[in-house]
């Protein structure tokens, strides 16, 4: 039902698109509905430039679909019926549990106000952070628009960004490199999570899904930021083109964290190394936060499959951690996740490979961009034929709305093979 | 423990293969470990050519490593024990079941009796029916040799040859054509498999594990030839070069059986489509039986995923197929074999990627080839550095160990992290 609301979503913002007023040149209705598609699974994969192939009018209407698809459109029809007072029907509630995975209803109409708070704060801090950077360079009106398309785009974790080379100009600018992966951090780690610290502000008393989500945050942080440094520092393309160690180590901290689901990038992903390709599919596939704006199988589903191995080599009968333990049906819900995920991106790149005669490891990178709605690509977008852009939509598409309600979605159209022989039951 | 004998067995046939008498020019040392890890593997990735590089002393010490390896080192000794009728004691029983996984002892016996004769019967029939292809091409004496050397290959599913382009020759051949995918498949079922065929000679009466290995290759391979006639049909440099369609049948026939896990070919693997070479991959790693001469997860790891993942979506509590419940202890053991399988493969690419600036593509097939015990090859091989032969050496060795040996291995490694503090009982 969620993917309904945001098909129409994409369809009325790829008709928002496709008017003169959206664009500075003529544009097909195949890019804005890419476009539209892109902004709203907070992919940020684009055919055409953002910052020069829509007017101010087409850029707002992309900033509006990030932030519509980022908070999930039935959050967002909460957050206004709560901020105008109006009773919030059960139906409402129930979208809404739908795209927060919650089960308390009290809990939501918490959860729907922190998230609005949180969202709000964020943003405005954060553009008001990046005004430093931008209104000296491109004055007040559009150093502003700057900051604010930034913002945004950064804490939804959509990767849109107004330079053909999105954040490569500031690769080395702290404010950029603290701002930045700062939003896309808070946007991405999850509500469910935010809500939980500003509830129990010490570390003993949140819930497991908050411990393992923080703690494989910081282990995936530190593990990307090493690799990404260990494998680029004399890249030519990439790191080996700043001599300053500081400025090396500011772009690997802030690819590191870009990668997973955010999309940015100061540095040109098409130089960088095989092995970094390689490992950046790894962390677009694994994502970020359940209950944030990241696409991807989930930092807290990577964390349990890791430790349901452990656990089944170690011969142990229980899973735990924490302190508490994990159920099978979780396990399960887990593994079939997975399967479902690896089956959307092994389909993915069997039928792209078929239609484009592109580098396999391009063509894999992304899809599992798309899969993840990361946004970073090899140079492939651009080069999609119809047929292309169609597997790669559908891909960004099945990244926002979850592969658990495509598998879902698949379960309920197979009718049940057993049907039982009806039978009378005779009584008195 | 079977580790260890099958890494003497490595270095031993090593050392033979480095001997003056096995080989027709100065071979290092390094050349021998490699092919001999390869035979005892029964791969088929070799960095040297077997028909002209080794003497017939050399090729017959590859057919016994082939031989040796794919049995399994226990298996053989308990077989020569048991023809001689000597007792065979309770440790080697042990040893037994580690490779074969079976759980009745009494069971084994009668196994591995089963195992002597279909190996005989087989390769013996086989090496007969190859004569009527090798003997009038080469004449007596090679052609025997040929014929013996091909079947032992082809039933150990070893994918050793003694052409360099394997038996693209024989491509449209129909005797190679049926003889040795026929050995291949059976060497491939798994002994378990044929052992309760030989006892159960009706559908009904085999057991769950039959029925799921035989339905599973049987559908595996339907889809695998046809997809492969589908995407190579009008390929130059494969199907396209034979106008003939039973030609191509039989070609894509042969590719799509031998894929799996023999790793002949009959078409340059160089040449075949990315999107042909993607399939494969996932061939691969799939493999073919447990209990057999196959590496990779294994089909009924593959089709358990497949039954979990679609139980899980519909939400069914239970797993079964055929009749039979599939308890969750398989599911997690299933689910453990899976991802460190992935480890293992991706932790394979990442290392080789950051060694060799070759196609990606072609390196992923390489470490997959690698996994499942394969041997195909898009011609990495025979440009591998130290570091590569080392990297693809070791792949071999945890795919025909088995990557479940390998992850108990490792757990072992790790120490408890809770230790119980000890405490006292007073008594009395
Ligand atoms: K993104
Ligand atoms: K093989």
């Amino acid at each position: 039902m969620l993917s309904v609301l945001y098909l129409a979503l994409i369809l009325i913002g790829a008709g928002v698109l496709s008017l003169p007023i959206s664009v500075t040149t003529p544009t097909t209705f195949s890019d804005a509905l890419f476009t539209a598609t892109s902004a709203v699974t907070v992919t940020g994969l684009s055919v055409v430039d953002t910052g020069t192939n829509f007017t101010l009018f087409g850029q707002a209407a992309i900033l509006i679909m990030i932030q519509l698809g980022g908070l999930g459109l039935m959050t967002f029809a909460a957050l206004v019926l709560s901020v105008l007072g109006l009773p919030i029907g059960l139906s409402h509630h129930t979208y809404l549990r739908e795209d927060l995975s919650q089960t308390s209803l009290d809990r939501l109409v918490g959860l729907v106000k922190t998230i609005l708070r949180v969202v709000l704060i964020c943003e405005l801090i954060g553009a008001a952070l990046l005004l430093l950077v931008f209104v000296p360079e491109f004055g007040l009106i559009k150093g502003l628009w700057f900051s604010v398309f930034h913002s945004v785009s950064a804490f939804n974790n959509a990767g849109f960004s107004l330079m053909p080379d999105s954040l490569t100009h500031w690769a080395t600018n702290p404010v950029v490199n603290l701002v930045i992966p700062g939003l896309l951090v808070i946007g991405g780690i999850g509500f469910s999570v935010i809500s939980d610290m500003s509830q129990h502000r010490t570390w003993q008393r949140l819930s497991m899904h908050s411990k393992i989500m923080l703690s494989g945050t910081a282990i995936l942080t530190i593990w990307s930021v090493a690799v990404f440094a260990i494998l680029e520092w004399n890249n030519p393309g990439t790191l080996g083109a700043y001599p300053n160690i500081f400025d090396k180590l500011q772009i690997s901290w802030f690819q590191g964290l870009t990668t997973r689901t955010a999309g940015f990038n100061t540095v040109d992903i098409g130089s960088i190394h095989d092995t970094t390709a390689l490992m950046f599919v790894l962390l677009m596939v694994i994502g970020a936060g359940s209950t944030s704006t990241a696409g991807g199988i989930k930092v807290t589903t990577f964390i349990v499959l890791i430790l349901a191995t452990i656990a089944f080599f170690k011969r142990h009968n229980q899973l735990h951690a924490f302190g508490r333990s994990i159920g099978l049906e979780e396990v399960m819900k887990v593994l079939a996740l997975t399967m479902i995920s690896i089956f959307v991106i092994m389909l993915g790149i069997f039928l792209i490979t078929i239609s484009h005669d592109g580098d396999f490891l391009d063509l894999v990178f992304e899809v599992t961009s798309a899969f993840g709605t990361v946004g970073l690509s090899r140079g492939t977008t651009g080069e999609l034929d119809t047929a292309g852009r169609i597997i790669i939509g559908v891909i960004m598409f099945i990244g926002r709305v979850g592969p658990l309600t495509l598998g879902f979605f698949l379960a309920r159209r197979i009718p049940p093979r057993i049907s039982y022989p009806a039978s009378q039951v005779y009584l008195g």
